[in-house]
């Protein structure tokens, strides 16, 4: 099906655009009252994402109530661990929490490589999510990077530190690796499923980037994103790794066509790290959406101009906060779109 | 007095030293059981705070049992927003909690500027400490940078992204910017009163410059540390910002004589960026300490290696987690101390 609506893609491609596509991590699931009234008729998050119609349902609303240029899956990284045969709790207010966590050689082989049918209600809603956008615009899929996972698996719940998942980079690097391994080819094979079902891009989070030294980075996280981005041929992938400002060198080498900046990284500083033929995603401050219009036109519109016109995909530089005035959305939305370089 | 061990201060200078100096931050008061067995037998955080003769024993312990270069004052940087007049209370395993926080130009005008006399205790501590070291070795005098202090006084508390921190420097620039006047004038204040006392150095921690964009951070933070290094002649100044990795070129012009780095920026880049002129302090994973032996060796190795034999100040590049055993701690101050460059 033609998309009636590809900025995002041919900026991606580093094609020309008429103007710079928009849209915004998290803008599925966290802002909208018309989110919250739907999953007020619902249960826990998690029956939310097992729930296609549902995932189909507030993955297009941003497209509709914010105007946004592409759509992404409502779904949560931590469905890999679960397929992989780790189950997760999402507790209120609290974030995730595993009952087992990984620490041991057995630990690892009792975990299976986990096919896209593992997590068939997200390969679903991205099927009828494809139908019901009718090529409005791109649909984007995603899954976590293998390190972020891994700590996960291994701290068990979130943490301001992750040192228990640090602790066993230095303590068991044979394991960590071996576990990595086997969460590079679940999240491969879950990333196809989701092509296979139609989505148009596909976008890799490393949201504990940040937490590991250069060196650390480069040996257990980014090779295994570098594996990930070379099994995907089928579309355009995208890779955000929060705070790895260190790393931006060596992810211009990567086999994408997209880097996500977060709000720390100098648009201009990046560009020449990463290189003339990467686009660049991001990268305003989501506490930006806090202030009043003038400020948020403002930061916007200095964004845009040290992004330049072309290569550029315009986004926020972390997921948007949940009690943002979906006002301040549109206003961003709707800043970028009225921009002419 | 002279100094017995003056390898901290020379280094910090730039002259020439036979072996690098080392301490770590945070080793007063977080890892040892000799410091769990004085705190057993005392209050709460705070009444240790205010205890100099507590303060002079858990000071100096890590020069006896460790054998660090360096003591650190044992106090806390939110004894300023207390001096002001916002008072805080430490919460067991929930950290810093203010019952008032500032978002009016009223709660700035109420407060005032803070003499180090209205911290007299962490003053006296200084003078007892310097007293009881005796001239072993240099004693270290502290302060949070005024954007990490005006942080916890909007916020209220510890937090995962300050958000309602840095909603007030988008919504209220020109309050923020005269709260954090009254607090650099505070802070000043503070720290002359720490060398008037006897501290032999002193270190600015900006903890949370990480999370402001780099505009920003020039706008609310550098600039406020800059006047603080301005107005301190008598010692050498430490400026440690956590996350900053992008003013590091903005922090080689500040009239200070060292910059601390965390464990994600590396020594040459850091170098290059900052200058020959400083030095640099730093920067080992504080997760590393959690790994074997040989393990330790090699990353506090490849680390000295990297920062050169001249004008670089062994440390973590973060404060020591309070679950690392102190035997490891001592493997890496004997390694800093054996290794000939």
């Amino acid at each position: 099906m033609t998309l009636k609506n590809d900025l995002f893609l041919r900026a991606a491609r580093g094609e020309q655009v008429e103007r710079t596509p928009v849209w915004l991590m998290r803008q599925a699931g966290r802002i909208l009252p018309e989110y919250r009234e739907v999953r007020s008729r619902m249960g826990g998050f998690k029956e939310l994402v097992e729930n296609p119609e549902f995932a189909c349902e507030v993955t297009i609303q941003p497209v509709d109530l914010l105007g946004v240029d592409a759509a992404i899956i409502f779904s949560d990284i931590l469905v890999i661990p679960e397929a992989m045969g780790l189950p997760y709790q999402m507790v209120e207010k609290r974030g995730p929490w595993f009952d087992r966590t990984i620490s041991s050689a057995a630990d690892i082989d009792r975990l299976r490589v986990a096919e896209a049918s593992d997590v068939q209600y997200t390969v679903d809603a991205v099927a009828l999510t494809k139908k019901e956008l009718n090529g409005r615009v791109p649909l984007i899929g995603f899954a976590g990077a293998p390190w972020t996972i891994l700590s996960y698996m291994v701290e068990g719940s979130g943490s301001k530190t992750f040192s228990k998942a640090k602790k066993f980079l230095y303590t068991e690097p044979v394991l960590a690796h071996r576990l990595l391994e086997k969460i590079t080819l679940s999240t491969i094979n879950y990333l196809k499923g989701q092509i296979a079902a139609g989505a148009d891009v596909v976008q890799v989070f490393d949201s504990w980037a940040g937490i590991l030294s250069p060196e650390q980075y480069r040996e257990f996280s980014l090779r295994y994103i570098a594996r990930i981005c070379d099994a995907i041929s089928e579309v355009p992938v995208t890779v955000f790794a929060k705070g790895a400002f260190f790393a931006r060198e060596d992810m211009g080498k990567l086999n994408c066509r997209t880097i996500g900046l977060d709000w720390n990284m100098d648009p201009a500083e990046s560009r020449a790290l990463i290189g003339p033929h990467m686009a660049l995603q991001g990268n305003l401050d989501p506490c930006v959406l806090y202030a009043d219009d003038a400020t948020i036109v403002r930061h916007t519109e200095d964004m845009l101009r040290a992004f330049g016109p072309q290569r550029h995909i315009a986004n926020l530089g972390h997921g948007i906060y949940p009690d943002i005035d979906p006002d301040k959305v549109r206003l961003f939305v709707n800043t970028v779109k009225a921009f002419r370089h």
